[in-house]
C-alpha cells in the first residue's frame, strides 16, 4: 500500500517522537514554513499540519488537490478557514471539542498557580536578592499581607483550566468564587456578574477564550471595582485584559500585582521586535509585583508529545475511515 | 492595678499591632537588642520576649529576679536554656506543641509549592528573559520534561507542613509518597525508608525539624539514589541537606533542580557577610534550575501578627493564673 503524504513545517517544531511516529504511517515532506510551499508539493499532499502563525485560506486549500485532512494540535482554529474547509469535505483534526483528552493536559493551570505564588511572594525578586548576596527575607514578608489560605480566589471562566485552578484554590484553603454564564459547579460560589467577582476576590485568575464577548473584559471599570491590593493572573489570551488600564492600576497601587503569561497581540507579526518598548515590560523591569512570562503555560515536553500524538491518531483514524469507505463503495 | 512589665527588642521587629496590644496589658520596655540589657531593667522585668539570635541562659535568667514568663513566637527553642527556665518555675509561652493553632499557619507550605512550581517551570528566568525583550517560551518548554500532574511527589516528614504540601500534591493530580517513621496517613503511599522515597519521587519536599537524626539526612548517598532529573525542595532548615553533595548533583545533571528557602548556618553570626562567595549562590547566579530565597517561607504579615498575638495571649493567660493563685492563697 502506498503511504499517504503528510506535509509539516519546521516552524512548528514538532517533537522528534511525533516525526518518528508519522514516518511509520506517512511519506513525509518537511519545509521551513508555508512560504516554501509549491503547487507541486501541495497538489500531492494528503495531510497538512497547519501552523498557527500562517493563515490557511481558500487559495492554498484549492492548491491542495488531494487533501484529506488538516491537522492542528491546538484548541483554537483562527488560522484556518474552517467554513471553506468543511464545505470542501476536508477533515480538521484538532483539539477543539476534545474535552476528555484535554482534561489530562494540566500544564497551563499549573503555570497559572505558579504565577500566583511567584507574584504574591515575590519569588523572582527574592531569588535575585540572594544572588546579589543579600539575605533580607523580612523585607519580602512586609510586602506580603496575607497567606494564600486567608485569601479568596475568583475564577473567570469555569471551563477545563478554570476548574483545575479552582481545585487548587480549594486545596490551598481558599474560598473560591467564579463567574461563568455557561457552566456551574456547586463546590464553588457562583457570582451573578463580573462586578460581584471583582468585589469578592483577592486573586482573580482568567480562564476564558478570546472572542468578541471577552475581548477587553478586564477593563478600567473592572480594575477599579476590584479589592484594594488584589492580584490578577492571566494565562489566557492577552486581549482579554486592557493593558493600559492594568498598568494604571499597578501604578496607582490599587492592584497589588499581576502575573501574565500572555500579552495582547502576541500572535501578530512584529510583536517580538517591540517588546523592549512595551509599557508593561518596562514596569516589570522596575517592580517586583508584575511577573510576565513568554507564553510558557502550555510548554512542557510531555504535553507537546501527547497532544501531537493524539492529533496524528485522529488523522490516521480519519484516513482509515475514508479508506474503508472507498473499499466498501 | 499595676501593669506587669514586658521587655522586648527592636531586633525582633514585632508588628505594630502586637505592640499596641501589649500596651493595653503591660508597661513596655523596648531595647535595640539584648546587648543593651541592664541589671536594673532585667530585675524589674516580668515578661521577656526572647529573640532567636541571642541565647537566653542561666546568667541572664538569674538577673531577671521577677521574671514570670518568657515569650517566643517560634516552634524551636534552641535560643533558650529550657531546662533551667523550667527548674526556676518560669513559664515559656511559645508555639512548641501548639499544633491546632499552627495548622492555621500555612505560609511555609505555600512557599514550598511556590518554589516547586517556580523551579520546574523556570519562572524567574522566563520573567528575566521577557524583561530583556525576548519572547522565547518554547525554550523554556524544552527544559520542562513533564507536567506536575505526571510527576510523583515525595514528602520527607508528614507533620503539619508536610501534610499540607501532600494535600497540594494530591490536588495537582500527583501520586504522593512519604517517609516518616513517626506518623502515617492512608491518603498517601508510605515508604519503608529514605531510599524508597528517593526511588519513588520525581520531586522531594523536605518538612522535618533539624536535629541529630535529620542533620545531613539529604546526603551524597541519597542524592545518588534519586531519580534522574528529579527535584528537591527545602523550606525546612538548611543543615538537613548536604550542600556540597547538592551542588555536585546539580553540576552532574543527575538532580534536575532545587528550590531552597534555607541555607546551612543561616542562624550563625557572619552568615550574611559571606553569601556572595557561597558556592550554591554562585551556581544559582549562572543557572536557572536552582532557586534560593532568603528564608521567606514563614514571612507573611498576617502570620506574624496572628502568631505574636497568640503568644501574647498565652502570656496573659499565664499571668492571670498566677494572679488568681496568689489571691486565692
Amino acid at each position: 500500500m502506498i503511504k499517504p503524504i503528510v506535509l509539516f513545517y519546521e516552524c512548528q517544531h514538532l517533537q522528534t517522537s511525533t516525526i518518528k511516529y508519522l514516518e511509520k504511517y506517512f511519506n513525509i515532506i518537511s519545509l521551513p514554513n508555508p512560504d516554501y510551499d509549491t503547487d507541486e508539493i501541495l497538489s500531492k499532499t494528503n495531510v497538512i499540519f497547519a501552523p498557527m502563525e500562517y493563515y490557511l485560506g481558500q487559495e492554498k486549500i484549492n492548491s491542495c488537490k488531494n487533501l484529506q485532512a488538516i491537522a492542528s494540535p491546538t484548541t483554537g482554529l483562527f488560522h484556518i478557514d474552517v467554513d471553506y474547509v468543511l464545505k470542501e469535505n476536508i477533515n480538521i483534526c484538532s483539539l477543539k471539542n476534545e474535552q476528555k483528552y484535554l482534561s489530562t493536559i494540566t500544564s497551563t493551570a499549573e503555570h497559572a498557580w505558579g504565577l500566583l505564588l511567584a507574584v504574591t511572594r515575590r519569588i523572582p525578586s527574592a531569588y535575585e536578592s540572594v544572588c546579589e548576596g543579600k539575605w533580607i527575607g523580612r523585607e519580602f514578608g512586609k510586602k506580603t499581607p496575607r497567606m494564600i489560605s486567608e485569601m479568596s480566589l475568583g475564577i473567570l471562566g469555569l471551563g477545563r483550566l478554570g476548574s483545575l485552578v479552582a481545585g487548587y484554590g480549594k486545596a490551598f484553603g481558599m474560598t473560591v468564587y467564579y463567574y461563568d454564564p455557561y457552566v456551574g459547579n456547586d463546590l464553588y460560589i457562583t457570582c451573578e456578574n463580573l462586578n460581584d467577582l471583582a468585589k469578592s476576590s483577592d486573586i482573580i485568575s482568567i480562564h476564558v477564550h478570546l472572542n468578541a464577548e471577552t475581548e477587553n473584559l478586564i477593563d478600567r471599570k473592572f480594575l477599579q471595582s476590584i479589592r484594594q491590593g488584589s492580584y490578577i493572573i492571566n494565562t489566557a489570551r492577552g486581549g482579554i485584559v486592557n493593558e493600559n488600564a492594568l498598568l494604571d492600576a499597578l501604578i496607582s497601587g490599587h492592584l497589588g500585582g499581576a502575573g501574565l503569561d500572555m500579552l495582547a497581540g502576541e500572535h501578530l507579526p512584529g510583536f517580538k521586535d517591540k517588546l523592549i518598548e512595551h509599557q508593561l515590560i518596562k514596569y516589570a523591569k522596575q517592580h517586583d509585583n508584575l511577573i510576565i512570562t513568554p507564553k510558557i503555560g502550555g510548554c512542557t515536553r510531555d504535553a507537546w508529545e501527547k497532544t501531537e500524538r493524539y492529533v496524528v491518531d485522529m488523522v490516521i483514524a480519519e484516513l482509515e475511515k475514508t479508506f474503508e469507505h472507498e473499499h466498501i463503495a
